[in-house]
This record gives structure tokens, sequence and C-alpha cells, in this order.
């Protein structure tokens, strides 16, 4: 891997220290061969399943079951509620052809069988758990109907920004179904206010809810409600939604429930999502001229520890106590790296882990042993 | 939702037995309105998250680390390495277009941009991961590299069945790079013996390691190892796949890195993977003509717990002793569902319980309140 290189500094130029905190951290990159679309890293896929792991024990702790639906979506679908075609039809990725062929003549591939009618890749799901709702759904004991999936989306940004905005993006969508539209607004305000608290009590960046105008609201939404984030430009930034889809995907789909008294009605739907976005607010809330900086429940790596000395007499003592207290630390509960790697000079892995976010980073050498005590 | 429907017989027909255990366990469900895709239900998902979970734990036990890489691949990646192009080519779906326009005059949507180049939707992500391998490998101390996806992919396959072979399906795909072959070929086995245990100790399923032929390798590897198990028709199902891709994809990427005496030398790589077809090989197993059988572990409800009453003063002694042991159930650790759906029969319920594959069903009616007994 190249060595490091410098972080601009925030005053010089924002969005390049944006860009260099997440190269820096080796959290992401533009993965350059895919148009828009970025490669997440290691470290930075590490900090996104620990928000996953904490917000899916908050959806199933409010009744909601995961569940996985279809890739594609049939471009007909995409149709059927008029708002969210404009919304989204614009920006999808589309497949026309499934399988390929070696030309006999030019050895080259091609393209073989054109599909009757195109797939998009989904840029959300609305449509096709519309049409799996209708299936699923008879009877006023089928609801609520509460279901989320963890997934890939594609929406064919022209302009693109690690975490921000990329062609594909990891996100989790809620949709749900209820027998009222009180129940479903009442479901809209909880899943925005669980939002608002893993942004509090993980993410630990401060935000305030608030409603879209009617310009910014989902297509095909009756009203869009959102989180957002205040970050270091003085700039808000979007940090989840909540949708209250009214009927109108139910109508759309057919979405029926006979209601206790006997009658067919429409159910009342609603969907909310948070992505990857949440790793772009977390760096812009947190991080400094230094790197990434990252509140401990969200930190991969917890301590770092950096062994310090100049001769195998020094190694041995130093790397016993090194190994005792990453030991100790492990114990109490902390991932824990102890950096042993021969080849590097311990102020280059001071600096990596730094830049990784690591909060807490050790450095012993043969004073500290002799001391028992440890440069924090 | 539509009644229960009967359980086909093994002896009867056995590949209607397994669809009909899939269904009336709602585990699953084919897309149809997308060409041999499925949905996996909420009850299916928790099965595969658990699944997820445990192998997820081994993996990194093991020094593996998760990442995530793009959906979509440029056709030309594919051609790099002329086996794997052979062996994926004609069954991918492509990419064609990107973003879609209302026709002004007859308001449909229609295709707006052709691509320069086409996308596939990765069947499998050894090219991609090997444009990236050749970025961040550099040097002996890079390596070994071990990563794990874990995704989506799709195969346009002809035949489908749940599970077992559908267009799209879930996975994790590991892909390492070494230094020597010696060290590759250790990983292989490695990953093996961890499928290996997961279906022992996870699944219940036991498997034996084997090799494939020639004819069966994946294209572009150099050997190919598999766990098989044996299903209740006398069948093998191949389990999860281990394959040693020598350094056909180091080759084919340009993957190098400098070794110890400061030479460059093409990387030995690895890739290993199981999907959501371990479900099948799981209900294939387990199951018997009365549906759905779950190992505990996999199970994502322990107990479920029927209770049994014909009037309200029934009902509310009958109701306080069931909730008294759901919750000393909980306390021990266990997911337990109590059944108070006041229109739905007793029968019903116990039997839709069993069909679900639910480990453990007691049902509770005032006499076994009097005795302080319950009905296993």
């Amino acid at each position: 891997m190249p060595d490091s290189l410098p972080i601009t500094p925030r005053s010089k130029d924002y969005a390049q220290w944006y860009q260099d905190v997440i190269r820096e951290g080796q959290l992401a990159e533009a993965a350059e061969v895919v148009r828009g679309c970025m490669v997440v890293r290691p470290h930075g896929w590490a900090i996104w399943e620990k928000i996953q792991s904490d917000m899916d024990r908050r959806f199933k702790a409010t009744g909601h079951k995961n569940a996985a639906f279809p890739l594609l979506i049939p471009l007909s679908f995409l149709q059927k509620e008029a708002q969210h075609a404009e919304g989204f039809a614009m920006e999808c990725a589309v497949v026309t052809h499934a399988g390929l062929r070696k030309n006999p003549t030019s050895g080259e591939i091609e393209l073989k069988n054109e599909l009757e009618e195109p797939y998009v890749v989904r840029p959300t799901s609305e449509t096709i758990i519309g049409h799996f709702f209708a299936k699923w759904i008879d009877s006023y004991r089928d609801l609520p109907m509460l279901l989320n999936q963890w997934c890939n989306v594609m929406r064919w940004e022209l302009r693109t920004r690690l975490f921000l905005r990329t062609g594909e993006f990891w996100w989790q969508e809620g949709h749900t179904a209820h027998a009222t539209h009180q129940e479903a607004k009442e479901e809209v305000a909880r899943m925005l206010d669980i939002y608002r608290d893993v942004y509090h009590d993980v993410l630990a960046v401060p935000v305030i809810r608030g409603a879209k105008t009617e310009n910014e609201r989902f297509a095909g939404a009756l009203e869009t409600f959102c989180v957002e984030a205040l970050m270091q430009d003085g700039k808000a930034l979007q940090g989840a939604t909540s949708h209250d889809l009214g009927q109108n995907f139910g109508k759309a789909f057919n979405v029926t429930f006979q209601n206790k008294v006997g009658e067919r009605e429409f159910v009342w739907q609603t969907s909310w999502g948070a992505s990857t976005r949440m790793i772009g607010a977390l760096i812009m809330s947190h991080s400094d001229d230094d790197g990434l900086v990252l509140p401990p429940k969200l930190a991969p790596i917890h301590v770092a520890i950096v062994p310090i000395y100049k001769n195998e007499a020094e190694k041995t003592s130093v790397m016993e106590a090194a190994q005792r207290i990453a030991a100790e630390l492990k114990d109490d509960g902390l991932n824990v790296e102890l950096d042993d790697r021969d080849e590097v000079r311990p102020g280059a892995k001071y600096f990596e882990w730094e830049r990784k976010g690591v909060p807490l980073r050790l450095e012993i050498g043969p004073r500290d042993v002799a001391e028992k005590s440890a440069l924090v």
C-alpha cells in the first residue's frame, strides 16, 4: 500500500479534507471502473456493521422483521405510481439482457438474449414490496405488517461523494402496512425517533427532526420526515427519512384488507430508511485535521498498542508488557490491536492508528515497563 | 393470508414436498414477476441471519475482515480470465442503460442513455476484487489479505428451485491473497473445514469433504474443494466450495507484490463461498411430512405457547399462567412466542408453529394450570 498522504486542513478545503480523512482512514474509495460507485474497505465496513447491529436491534425490539426482496424490479412496476416513476425512473440502472455469448468470428463477448421487459436495479423497493403485500395481506389480522430489508440500492447520480452520494449504496428500508392512517402516522413518528436516538446515542451526533417541503418529499409520499445533522461546515445533512405513504402505493398495487366489519379497504403504508451516508455524517461531525475520530461505541478497534524498542533485549520486555496489557484490556471487552509489525516505525504506526480513528493509542517503551506507565 | 395447504408426503413426490415445506413454513416464495428470483420471507431470513452470524464469527476469528465491493462489474473484466469468462458470461444479467425518460408523445417510460461499456450484475466477485487487490497490495507486508463479502449475486439460471438455485441469491464470498501457494492451499483447507464445522455444529447436517473433478471446478480455479451433504432422497447436495485460484486471477489483474528479497511476484489467491442454499440443505436434512424441522440453534422461535380456553374465566387463569411461563423461558434466553390471537383456533395455531419448525410447542389449558403441567 502507498504511504500516507497529508490531510488537507478543514480551513483550507473542506471537501478535500473530507476525502482525505476517508482515504487515510482506509474507509472507502471510489470504484472508478464502476461509474459513481464505491468500495467500502474493511475499516469502513466494520463501522457500518456496528451501526447496523445497533439499528437492527432497535427495529426488532419494535416488532419489525427482516426479509429479502429481489434486486431487480420490472420496469412496469415503477410506472404504477405516477409520482414515484417521475422521482426515480430517471436515475435507474437498467438490465436489458440476460446472458452473453462469444462471437464465433471475433472471439469478443457480446450480448445474447434481450429481455421482453427490462428490469431496473432497485433504487428503493416500495413497488416490489407493494406487489408482495398484495399477496400476503388479506385480513385485518395480517396487519400491521412490519418489514425491513438490509440491502444495496442504485441511483445513477451524476455528482458523487463517498458515503454521501454514490451510484450504489447500502441501507435499510423499512416497509410497513397498517389498517388506519393514524397507526401509520404513529409508525412514521416512531421510526423517526429511533433514527434520532441512534444518531444521539450511537453516533454521538446531534440531529433535529423536521418535515420536508412538498418539493423535497419522497416520490409518492404524502409526507416525508427527516432527521438533519449539522456538519462542521455549517451545512445540514439529511441523516435519515421516514415517509407517510398514505394509500398511494396501496392503490397502485391493490393492497387491500378485509376490515373487522367485512369491508375491503386499502392499507396505509410507511417506509423509512437510513444508509451508509451515516458514516459520512459521522466523519463530518467528529473528525479533525489529524483524521478520523470515532465515538468508542462505533470504533472497530478501541485501543492500539504501539511497542517501542531499540534492541532485542528491550523488545522482549516491552512485548511481554504489551501482551499482558492487551490481554487485560481484551478481558475488559475491548477490541485491542497490538501492532507488532517489525518493519514499520513506531511513529508511522501511531500515525496510522490515529488516522483510523482508534480512540486510545498506547505507546509502551522500556522506560514505561520500568515505571509501569504508558504514554496515552 | 390464505389458509394452510396440505404438505405432499415425501414418498409421493419429493420435489413437491420440498416446495410445500417452504410454503407452509413461510420461508420463501418465487418472485414470479422477476424471472427465477425469490423473496425470502421473514421466517426464512431469520434462519439465514442465524447462519450468517455464526459463520461471520468464525471468519473473523480466523483473521478475515468484511468489505463491500460494487454490484456491477465492467463486462471487460469478465474477459480478462478466459476460463472465468466462459464459466460465467453466459448466465449474467447485463446493465446496458442508465436512466429512463418519459416519451413526450406516448407518456411511456423508455430507456435513455446507453452505456459505452455494459456492466454485468456480479455472478461472483473475483474479477472486481482482483482489480482492487492490485491497488492495495504492494509488498509482502500487505499479505495475506483476507477479505469476505456478504452480498447478493445473480446467475440467470434456466431451471430454478427455491434456495437451491435461483436467479438472485445471497451468500458470502471470501477472497484472499497470499505470498505462496502453500499458504493459499492452507487457507483453502481451513475454510473448507469451517464450512464442515458449521454444517455439523450449527445445521446438524453431516457433510463430507471432497474435490471437484476438472469439469466441475470453479471457472478459473486450479482446484475446487467442496462439502457435500446427503439429502433424504439419497442425493448429494453441494453445500459450500473453497477454491485454490493459483495465480490465474493474479496474472489476469496484475496483482503483484514485492517479496522479501525485492523481486515482484504474482499473488496466490483463494475464494470460498456458501449461500442461502444452506437453508435448502437444512430443509432436506431434517424436515418431515409434517413440515419444517429446525435444530434449536437455528430456530428463530424456540418455544410457541398455545393457550387453550373456552370462556373468559378460563382465559384469565390460562393467560396468566402462559405469560408467567413465557417470561421464565425468556429469562432463560429462549425466544418465546405466546400466541394470544383470539381469532385463530388452538389447533390451527399449533399446526402453524409446527410447520414453521418451532422445536417446542406448549399447549396450556385450564386443567394444565390446575395440575401445573403442560402438553409438549
